[in-house]
């Protein structure tokens, strides 16, 4: 094999789980947010895992998401669908025995008409007005809500806790949902970890489960090997990589691995303070990253190993995050096709 | 379907790598380069139009990404791998028929051992410092590489005409390989665009095929399409996604759309001139890309579509490669599985 090797650790995913099942009390259910494809890490192993672990609401995207979900745990589970029903969705939501958060009125009366009977979701619109019905298109439809299996909302800014919005939104789900007695739910990750007020009915972690932040102690759940494909010695003054960018400054020994931005190793990452890991030794990442190679610093090793570690305990997703301008999160939902991928405590 | 749709225009593909074509003389052959899945395409049908349009010389990085476009070729083609020979490849190489760019002379003797007969190239290090055997340890095997079915090195800065590296690899190039009866080939979509002094015997070009600069005149190839969820009126002073991202200035309507993120739409691209077409009227990308989900202000349309378009006739990887602070290589191989994928012209 030339491809890197991603290993995804079940038995971590898992504990991650766990840790944030106990943030909220017993009578609180925790469900599992596998959007994404389980945010990039394949979503049938994942929610096989999880299942197994107990889990028995899962949340998806899209429609089509339900489908692999559905087909990893088998019928003895809750798939719930955020983007609620939309076009042609409704013979798919029935086969599949998918439950949509309808958004919208619009949502809720086609799925009323076309799939009478069938169990639906609401989701409401507390402030981040992006997904989820407003209060004045909610309470007219109040009474039907009464027959929702579940009625949420999401957090825009639950990722800092001193955010005022936090408590806005809380006291605004409070406002249009106070009185039905349809189970509720607030928080992902970052309302899980704001604490009681927040969990209602069910706390729905998604990041946290991967390893990510805000969930800051959270197991990393995602390895990454990358093959050597060769080494050479730069001298001091030449250059490597695309638009000559870095210079030796003194003789260096510079190795070059199979991976690159075509397998989700973000572009904007080059230059800024990454490393390849030989074993504890941190070899800094130089140059540009390439579409299908990255090159890497490699002197101070007596050997130059078949392969180096880009993603482990030392380098986790939100440093790669850092290093390239964004969120763990979107380390994690770009990891590439090409590489080959294991996984343990299947 | 509530997925988005990715149309891929392969009839653009063909027209732009006849154009690539035309550059050279009649006697230069023009390859494609077909690496990190067909530029995110898939390079199933990709192969195949470009070999049913006449293309019988396809490159990858790696051996596995040989045996999908074998299997869509059939035996009548040349399928070279970049990173040559590594590891375990040996059978791999040899059961699909693939042509390894042997990158060292420690790849070089393990195939000449392992795969005795079978054809092979070289590749060479001009100044790149990435990829290729360095002059020394090119020259001492020149008598080998005789008998290599292709020589190859890579420019770095081809994409700057005016960068006087590119001088420097051709003369570097020229040095290391002439007098070898070989077929030699140094120019990539870059290096195609710099005229006949890089053509050699073969030209490979990449992005150009797919409608990316350097190759302004190309083809747009990839088209994407958004379903619309959902749109809301947003007041004058509330705010939009996630830590608020964006507030209205006068009342808006906004529609939220059911791709982020995870299919590819990198996340800086958020809040940086991005659009969303409805037809030919531009409407502004607003707040943070979610993982799942865009936000668009759509006040100006009197009607909201069931779609909207990003990338188009209007909106090129290019443009919205400058928008994400990259190049248009990584909005192509960064586009996402969660697709419906439709080609035009199979």
């Amino acid at each position: 094999m030339t491809a890197a090797t991603l290993t995804i650790d079940l038995e971590a995913l898992c504990a991650n789980w766990s840790t944030l099942d106990a943030k909220s009390a017993g009578d609180v259910k925790t469900a599992a947010v596998v959007k994404a494809d389980g945010y990039g890490l394949d979503a049938a192993p994942i929610a096989r895992a999880l299942h197994k672990h107990g889990v028995r609401s899962f949340f998806v995207a899209v429609a089509e998401e339900g489908t692999k979900v559905r087909e990893a745990v088998g019928n003895d589970a809750d798939i719930y669908v955020f983007s609620g029903m939309m076009l042609t969705d409704a013979a798919h939501l029935k086969s599949h025995n998918l439950i949509p958060m309808l958004n919208a009125p619009k949502q809720l009366y086609q799925f009323r008409s076309e799939c009478s009977g069938a169990p639906f979701g609401i989701q409401l619109d507390t402030g981040m007005n992006r997904l989820g019905m407003e209060a004045e298109e909610f309470i007219p439809n109040r009474e039907v809500a009464q027959d929702a299996k579940l009625i949420i909302s999401h957090l825009a800014c639950a990722d800092d806790p001193d955010h005022p919005q936090n408590a806005q939104q809380l006291e605004q789900f409070h406002a249009m949902t106070d009185g039905l007695n349809a189970p509720k739910s607030l928080a992902a990750t970052g309302g899980t970890l704001l604490g009681a007020d927040y969990h209602f009915d069910m706390c729905r972690p998604g990041v946290g489960l991967y390893g990510g932040a805000p969930f800051q102690n959270a197991f990393p759940v995602a390895h990454l090997d990358i093959p050597v494909i060769q080494s050479r010695t730069v001298r001091a003054g030449e250059t490597v990589g695309y638009s000559a960018g870095w210079t030796a400054t003194k003789d260096a020994r510079v190795a070059t691995l199979a991976a690159g931005y075509a397998d989700g190793l973000i572009r904007a990452m080059g230059g800024n303070d990454v490393h390849l890991y030989a074993g504890d030794v941190a070899c800094p990442l130089i140059g540009r990253v390439s579409m299908d190679l990255l090159t890497v610093d490699v002197s101070q090793l007596d050997d130059v190993p078949d392969t180096l570690s880009l993603l482990n305990s030392h380098q986790t997703v939100d440093m790669l995050a850092d290093a390239a301008g964004t969120i763990g999160y979107e380390i994690l939902t770009s990891l590439g096709n090409r590489y080959a991928r294991r996984y343990i405590g299947e």
